[in-house]
């Protein structure tokens, strides 16, 4: 590795390090400090490279990226404020598991908490949010400190894809000379050429992973377990990038069958979606649960793996449920807030699901022997139901008369192409995702910043998952979270990226109405609902974007157009929420009505 | 104090201390979890509230407020990445001094870390950038719970204020109900009514704090100091807002004629403008050093007050210099980079300077006893120069032929109303006011985020300055700063603040030919300089601002037109960055070269 100087020098080892160890992503913004970064990631081949002018916009489309792809994406800005505007996607990447490096520049030591300029205390900046902190030493060429700079990198980039993946956080000091300047003296001649890959081909250092996976009695128990009970239920949560590549759907469809158990499987779990649902029959594969679960019997026996489900019904059903409740997590991290369940297993779900599959392989299942017809029955009426209703509310003319958000979510992932990535913002879409996104045989891959649920950097998310995609690109967003990442529709033109983007807008927190909140007005409307009167076709126009006002009975139509089209249109349907909120609280009454009518 | 619940009890308790401790003014960010704060804040009549969508802008707004005023201005927001977005306002505010509150909701204990939702980590979430941090108990009607409370809520205020201002953290968990709704039971009936002033007006606790005043030995010592010099030099830095209230110019130049001491008055250090100037005749306080310092003798004996200077040829002037150099902070920290200062003196500015100006009042001055008179002039005529040929630079024909964005931020800090507030971004406005901002005799707060130096935020912290302010509100920012707040836009609105907004548009970051790395491209281009292309026009229609574009020889015309106007106007003046940068440079030749021809 040569280089004109040494801040040049760590740059290019860094970099060169964590390309050779896979990294294949940057997001970088613009900054003095950051410049070896810079300018090494903009010279490495192997390395793609999206420029952003906002942190935070930068952040979320790293971790957009990171959660579409699984791979470790890097983020790099300057120094100060810019590292703290990263925050809220790290935080989001902690909860939510998604691997993010992050590369702020800083001062060098000598200039901390010395008044000098931009300069503030990155020392441990995100807290406990990171997977792994660590201090890059000034740089100078020493073999040591380069091997330590190589090793560091290494073990940097796989931290963020361990046992528990998430971001990590690296601090690069950097003194003057920043750009490619030459350094007479500075860095002697072809200094450290023999430390990459120390002659193979590859990293300086390799780093793996192995996989917690369950030992034959906690099969054995976990199966006993599950066969145990009369009414067994298998709840999938959303599931992280990693354990979404890791699970093969016929494995959990292969235990559920032969245990006789549905599946309630979150619209971010991966299993609501895709090839599997064809071979599932019989609604083995639930989507609608959170209209219904009040009206089926409780089960008795659960086993739940991914984070805690989006539905709050379901949540507060397997609370009140007098069940045996298992939960399997890659990293043994509890994640069960109601704390009614029973046993934690800390193992991998693709691996563990693998090894029930395997051994269940030879045995009669459940719904063949007849064991647990009546649950299953029970369920898959209930599921009907809910779709049924669900159908002829969606329909255009019951949405000209009664329009409501969910019909708009249920058509956009219904009528997503296949193969496509359907981004949902947090608030209601996500919601009306859980309760109107029917199960279909359809390769979508449906994704939401449900770490810490914020309504933050959701078009920036959006996008970096798009980016990383080979299919159709759909958001599907609020008009609250549309605006708090406006600056992440620069990213559509400076990263290339072209999405479908379906903006529900009604002019605030249509939220705050399922909330006791709207009954107290001051404050409801100017601190909860806070109406903007936002002209959102203005804004489209400042980033050079199509934008389409669509009423709701019209959508459909709209959507599969624009689908066609290549580039990026935004298509706004207006909603007037309060209407909208009990249109959708009707539906899930006439659910509940017909069930108790139907005697389930 | 009565209440329905211990949530609402607990919010009413902590507004209510806050509110008697002096709070005039709160900025609330719309949350489920937030709801006790947002409900006690919005009916407590003595609290100001303005409400913004995006928390970010918001902990920018009331970081604005609070510097405008130098009183504390507190930030409410929900649980989650909401309280990330406030990281980079926190961090300004722990290097400017600004008291901020931060009140941030949080789920109750037992939910952290169990994968609840929109659940993070915000235990000392913003690190050591607050001056404290404390994490309310879990709301209870319990008497002793009650006065920790209250006591908390008024140490909390006073930290912000304190002997180093800054932002406190307090982290507020709270249970369901979170609204007002009646719980019976959960609150006795006027419970804690005795704890609201203890029957006295006023707050539970009252807290105040004394200033650091030098003992009579020390300024005695510093008296000599300055007396001993041949060229003694006052540098005032950037003054945080207790500095800006407790310092009287006429305490520093009465300092300053005793000793011969022109003043080297950063524009942001509240001594460049206001009615001051008139009486320091003979350009005892000088603005334009940053054009001419290297064309002067070095000074040998140098007082600092205030933050590090903007200019960087000060800084590197007095790091240079074999001179002594005594630095006064109120906090006794080191603000002082190049770490070539002798002296640090623990004492509060304002008083220190009272202090020193009444031992002086008897005494005659060195400018009467003709000590320092070729310094002085020195100084002076290189003063002259300065302006002179900025004048001619920044008239309407020579702009025509050569503009550059200097003249502009020139024009806006001279024509400004008086009085006005003006709020300068970063990068290069602050620059070019620095350099092209001549004293004058006007009651300008020029203000500028100069803590930590980002360019995020900046809108905000104008509008949120200009919020507190009763005069003419100007923001002189750039295209990329004036990007990555576009969100701040809405509180014009929502808040009701009315700006003149000066646009530099260069289509990216100018400040970037200023460095090295202008001769590297690529990278420089795509992730330097980084045009964008935005339609700014199109960004004010979505706001529903109106907006001119002007070219800068028509700037000065325009630009009081605007200020004569009611409401709110964005005037852009669009520029090349690369031919503006290499005009500021020829400008600063021509005073080097005339200083040099009049041998000076």
């Amino acid at each position: 590795m040569t280089a004109p100087n040494r801040a040049t020098l760590w740059g290019r080892t860094l970099v060169d390090e964590l390309a050779e160890g896979g990294l294949e992503a940057v997001c970088l913004a613009p900054g003095s400090r950051s410049t070896p970064l810079t300018v090494a990631f903009a010279e490495h081949p192997a390395v793609r490279i999206f420029s952003h002018l906002d942190e935070r916009s930068a952040a979320f489309f790293a971790l957009g990226r990171a959660r579409r792809t699984g791979e470790p994406t890097a983020l790099v800005c300057t120094s100060g404020t810019a590292a703290a505007n990263f925050h809220p996607a790290v935080m989001e990447a902690d909860r939510a598991r998604i691997p993010l490096l992050v590369l702020t520049a800083d001062r060098p030591h000598e200039l901390r908490d010395s008044g000098a300029n931009q300069t503030a205390d990155q020392v441990k900046l995100y807290g406990d949010a990171v997977r792994w902190y660590a201090e890059l030493p000034d740089p100078e060429a020493d073999e040591r400190k380069v091997r330590s700079l190589r090793t560091t990198a290494a073990r940097a980039l796989a931290e963020t894809t361990g046992i528990e993946p998430g971001p990590v956080h690296l601090n690069c000091p950097f003194r003057k000379p920043l750009e490619p300047t030459e350094t007479p003296g500075a860095v002697p001649e072809s200094f450290g050429e023999t430390l990459a890959g120390r002659g193979r081909d590859g990293p300086f250092v390799e780093i793996e992973s192995g996989a917690t996976v369950p030992r034959d009695e906690q099969l054995e128990g976990l199966l006993q377990g599950l066969e145990s009970g009369d009414r067994p239920l298998i709840v999938a949560g959303p599931a992280d990038p990693a354990q979404l590549q890791a699970l093969e759907p016929a494995d959990v469809l292969t235990v559920a069958d032969h245990v006789g158990a549905p599946v309630f499987a979150d619209p971010l779990s991966g299993l609501r979606f895709g090839p599997h649902i064809e071979g599932s029959g019989g609604s083995l594969v639930c989507g609608g649960y959170d209209g219904y679960v009040d009206a089926i019997p409780d089960p008795d026996v659960v086993l739940r793996f991914g984070a805690s489900p989006t539905s709050k019904p379901l949540r507060h059903a397997l609370r009140d449920a007098d069940a045996h409740q298992f939960l399997i997590d890659r990293a043994g991290t509890w994640r069960e807030a109601t704390f009614t369940a029973t046993d934690l297993l800390a193992a991998a779900p693709g691996p563990t699901f693998a090894a029930l599959a395997d051994r269940l392989d030879s045995q009669p299942s459940a719904t063949e022997d007849g064991r647990s017809n009546d649950w299953l029955a029970a369920v898959d009426r209930a599921e009907r139901t809910h779709w049924s209703i669900r159908d002829r509310a969606c329909e255009a003319s019951a949405l000209a008369d009664q329009p409501f958000e969910g019909a708009i979510v249920a058509t956009a992932l219904e009528s997503a192409p296949d193969p496509a990535t359907v981004f949902v913002s947090n608030s209601m879409p996500i919601r009306d995702a859980d309760r109107f996104g029917a199960p279909r045989v359809a390769d979508l891959t449906v994704l939401a910043n449900r770490g810490v649920s914020g309504i933050d950097g959701i078009t920036s998310t959006a996008l970096g998952a798009g980016s990383a995609a080979d299919d159709s690109v759909v958001l599907v967003t609020g008009d609250l979270a549309f605006y708090h990442d406006s600056n992440g529709l620069l990213a559509i033109d400076r990263c290339d990226v072209d999405a479908t983007i379906v903006l529900l807008d009604n002019d605030g927190g249509g939220i705050f109405h399922r909330l006791p909140i709207e009954s107290f007005d001051p404050p409801f409307t100017e601190q909860f609902k806070t109406p903007h009167g936002l002209e959102f076709e203005a804004l489209a126009d400042c980033y050079g974007l199509a934008f389409e006002s669509v009423a709701p009975e019209d959508f459909e139509s709209a959507y599969e157009r624009s689908l066609e089209r290549p580039g990026t249109e935004i298509l706004r349907v207006a909603f007037d929420s309060e209407p909208s909120h009990r249109r959708r609280e009707a539906l899930a009454e006439r659910v509940y009505g017909t069930l108790e009518d139907d005697g389930v």
